[in-house]
């Protein structure tokens, strides 16, 4: 069909839509919920409760990413943890993903075989049976991936933000601050002036490797979203924006305070409050020690004047605003 | 809470994630299979079926559209109207749309009101009960507006690409090449150099302003998804690509031939195989008069060496492809 030359790894602008979209479906996994997958109008999922659940989120080369620093197995895996983990905050469990791709023409294909890759891996290690199974390709200067994920509540309610209740124990599951001290270290050790350069791994300590590890290729505990949900969680979301601020959020959704035990949050207390990223699951529970895979971190208090409590005092709200915080013209 | 000036329309950049959030949601209709709406980590929808449709769609600035040519309010009737119609294409209702935006920062709020009111609008006149859900909201210096629609089958099975059989008759409802012509308005009429211009309706004919209505805010006909669902269609697809290419497909999934009456296509034949953009619904029904809203084009014979056929003739394979006949150069 193309006379053009073809070189072992063409750019983007030089293949079809359909030649691209054919290399990516060869890597993707079919999911245990897929009853009709890519290549149709639209794909057709299992929903064995009678509802879904669906989110979307959408990471944007600059604000959220730099190809320096992330390999496209990291953007898929990425793309789909972050997503995985609103599904899983809600007591779902993740049956589906729909990836939709802006891309530049002189992007490479192995690069986005490799995100195909990431997308599969993320799904295998973090909620199996969880598959893509649609997705849309177009033309961007911009390389933009926007993911939508749905999860199915096998018979449960949904865990809102707003069931928290006086009394309650504060608990989380999974890391508080890694990902933004990876964040800290991508930007203090592996930019020249204000441009990306690549990360050598070399020279990094492990507490440094693994926090570049959980700010690139996270891995929020996705299965314990369904387990909270079915050992009583009142309220539960995923932390995106930090402890602080994401606290102070399900804390106004069920018009409670949050008060929590700075000496429950780690080492580092400011960075485990105001870190972003992790996507770990903060929920509240019946009073008593919370499940398995959660830890207490505080308590569910009559609404005060401030929202959320450390040590019984009132914290400076802070977090991560990408309205406020990002300037592309610094890097 | 914000010290900066206010003026009557400030650029996004000045504003906080959540002052844009609130203005969105705000025009934001609650839809009639809304479990759980905006404002948690995941929407909840309802799926009687047991089953979900869906599917995800992405317009570029640039390729896709310039602000230049559409409103606010065109961009998010046309972001609906396209995902809407890959709904009904299954022969699904569609229930819910999620919308991932990545805006620059010096887009001014009424754009993302404008924005807001077309998605509800469409749902409203296209596939009432559908509405927005839930989405993203992100930086990027191209605007792009990524849907996921999904969709409910009542019961029913999905009509997927590959269901037609030898002797249906084939069927389109809905527009073919308007859409193409409108396109080729904006880029004969409203260009200067390569620079799109604002558009001056009184400059135009009432068939050019019908045109143009069909590119830029197009209306599928979305109800006659599950319609033709219901009357027995064996295969079915939107019209994205144009008749050609899509026939083309919906002729290789069924492992068929479709063979197309000239004399149905209208007066510019040409046109309606390569226009693209007007998301009819090409359906193939067992033989016999298609059903209301549907008016046959042609039939289903024999795989044999071309999978198209017009007035018994193999055709140019045409429509669009952006990975080719797109070029940010040159407009």
């Amino acid at each position: 069909m193309h006379s053009r030359p073809r070189d072992d790894d063409p750019r983007l602008g030089d293949l079809s839509e359909g030649e691209i979209l054919r290399a990516i479906l060869n890597r993707t996994a079919r999911g245990a919920h897929t009853v009709i997958g890519p290549g149709d109008d639209a794909a057709v999922i299992a929903a064995p409760s009678g509802s879904v659940v669906a989110t979307t989120d959408t990471l944007v080369h600059g604000p959220d990413f730099r190809m320096a620093w992330s390999s496209g197995f990291d953007l898929g895996w990425k793309s789909a943890a972050v997503n995985l983990a609103d599904i899983a905050a809600m007591g779902a469990r993740p049956t589906a993903l729909l990836v939709a791709l802006a891309v530049p023409r002189d992007l490479r294909l192995s690069f986005v075989e490799s995100l195909a890759d990431g997308f599969r891996e993320a799904c295998a290690a973090l909620a199996p049976g969880c598959a893509v199974v649609g997705g849309d390709l177009t033309v961007s200067d911009v390389l933009t991936v926007a993911v939508t994920a749905l999860g199915d509540l096998e018979g449960r309610q949904a865990v809102t933000r707003s069931g928290a209740r006086v009394g309650d124990v504060v608990a989380v599951a999974g890391e508080l601050g890694h990902a933004a001290l990876g964040l800290s270290v991508l930007f203090g050790r592996f930019r020249d002036g204000d441009t990306p350069v690549p990360i050598d791994r070399a020279a990094l300590g492990a507490g440094e490797r693994a926090a570049l590890d959980a700010q690139l290729r996270p891995s929020p505990p996705i299965g314990l979203g369904p387990f909270a949900a079915i050992a009583g969680a009142t309220a539960m979301m995923d932390i995106s924006d930090g402890l602080a601020l994401d606290a102070r959020r399900l804390a106004a959704a069920s018009e409670v305070t949050i008060a929590l035990d700075g000496g429950a949050l780690g080492e580092n207390v400011e960075r485990a409050l105001g870190g972003g990223e992790d996507h770990a699951l903060l929920a509240t529970f019946p009073p008593g020690i919370p499940p398995a895979g959660f830890r207490a971190i505080g308590e569910v208090v009559a609404r005060g004047e401030d929202a959320l409590l450390v040590d019984g005092a009132p914290v400076e709200a802070s977090g991560w605003d990408p309205y406020r915080d990002w300037d592309s013209a610094s890097g």
